[in-house]
């Protein structure tokens, strides 16, 4: 299945995007996809209900905005530099463990919405992600028994400030969390959609050119590992986005000066296998 | 008012603690102290309700297990080295402007509750701070407008896994968010009882010896200060916890060797005119 969020900011309504391209209203199915549709039996009550409604169930228009495809989540964890030439463009080590960031669930919004260039910044990036989704909470979890904690995939930027979260002391959260940087959707593709996650292009455009362009299949700790591994220092609970890293081809790294964004910048990016997302930048 | 939160965990009702001591059932008042309660006119309708209710409302007993004393907020944004002497035992340089970080939401508990070792841990330490909750969105606030943000104080213990923390590479989150890590309570004192939040005595026993004797009025960056300057990286949500750093006396700065919790330790905290905490600690 593929789960849609439809409607306006902070008013989503769930739905899903059918084989055939038709994007159906499931407000009537009677739950959001949140922790505790995740955490119960909430795909496979879906599931059935779509069989029995989703011919008959309401279109939502292509015009209607999407959301985020799932519901805030108790956490976003990010891992840093994830990719081996991604941490070589950084100038950064490759690392020895995951790097783990959080990112503030404030800055949700939907794939399409515009991304607004925080007041005072210079350096806004972009930086295209394969995430997941927690199906069932995690603590403790083997790596054998990791994939069975995941829900699904979806495509997420992972906008992030430059200068304040590399410049300004401390820790990178201040640079991660501005609202509106973390784009999540169009869809949540269950687990079964993705059989290989391990194994997917992902790709990133700047006015229509080409910049980020690589597969999941660089990543230095999959999402296997990750489950296993973030599971032994808190419990991810179900909803919780994890976001796996990007691959080379952020402005920080571009050759010979960094180019970061500017209001009225076009960005899309996907994930094979999980659609299409686009924001234009805006000023605060 | 002094707002609490009581019952088993996942299942609290909010509460108020009186004047006279009595702890009392506000149920009736019909909802939880969460995001929408803070963003909106809650309360003021809680203090209204608690006028009319309160010397009739069902009694909470003392056996009674206590709660985090609000609901769980979008995210919990803590202060590193904001106190002068803390970041001198900590090896580390006085910070220019505020470290932030996150801790995990999922590591909140009440704020009796056990504290678990988690597994392979080596260094559990404690760090008795001041948290404040936020009232209202916060996003590009003046200083001069900053405190009708806060909603009000609480005690918070910031246990930290310090192995993890700073010797694991990346970022301080992992060993800040393990379960239980996140004693809040054991009431949230609302700001109009806490007229002055940078002159409040703190400290922390260790089976029973002071290890932490401090005052907020040794903070580098205040409660005013810290609000406007988050609100220029992120939004600030009604519910939000932020936690202002804590003073000398962690396990990790002590001599000639630092000292980690182990179970059966017993901790207590307070901060004056928010209460007292106290954690045993179990492996996990």
């Amino acid at each position: 299945m593929k789960l849609i969020r439809f409607g306006n900011p902070g008013e989503e309504k769930p739905g899903l995007l059918l084989e055939d391209g038709r994007r159906i209203d499931a407000s009537a199915f009677g739950s959001d996809y949140d922790e505790k549709f995740f955490g119960g039996d909430g795909l496979e009550r879906l599931a059935a209900w779509a069989k029995a409604n989703a011919a008959t169930a309401p279109t939502v228009s292509a015009e209607t905005r999407l959301g985020p495809c799932v519901a805030r989540p108790s956490k976003i964890i990010c891992i840093g530099l994830n990719y081996v030439d991604h941490a070589k463009e950084s100038g950064m080590p490759i690392p020895a463990e995951p790097i783990v960031f959080f990112k503030a669930t404030s800055a949700i919004v939907g794939p399409n919405d515009n991304v607004v260039i925080p007041r005072n910044s210079k350096k806004t990036d972009w930086e295209v992600e394969l995430a997941f989704v927690i199906g069932k909470k995690a603590s403790y979890v083997s790596e054998a028994d990791a994939m069975s904690h995941v829900a699904g995939y979806c495509v997420h930027n992972d906008y992030s400030e430059r200068e304040w979260q590399l410049e300004r002391g401390g820790q990178w959260v201040k640079g991660k969390s501005c609202d509106t940087f973390a784009p999540i959707g169009p869809f949540l593709a269950t687990s079964d959609e993705i059989p290989d996650p391990q194994n997917l292009k992902l790709w990133l455009k700047l006015n229509g050119k080409t910049i980020q362009n690589s597969s999941t299949a660089q990543m230095i700790f999959g999402v296997q590992k990750l489950v296993s591994y973030l599971s032994q220092f808190m419990s991810l609970l179900p909803g919780d986005i994890i976001t796996t890293g990007t691959p080379p081809g952020v402005g920080l790294g571009f050759k010979p000066e960094p180019v970061f964004m500017k209001p009225g910048d076009v960005i899309e990016l996907g994930v094979e296998g999980l659609g299409v997302q686009g924001q234009t930048a805006v000023a605060a």
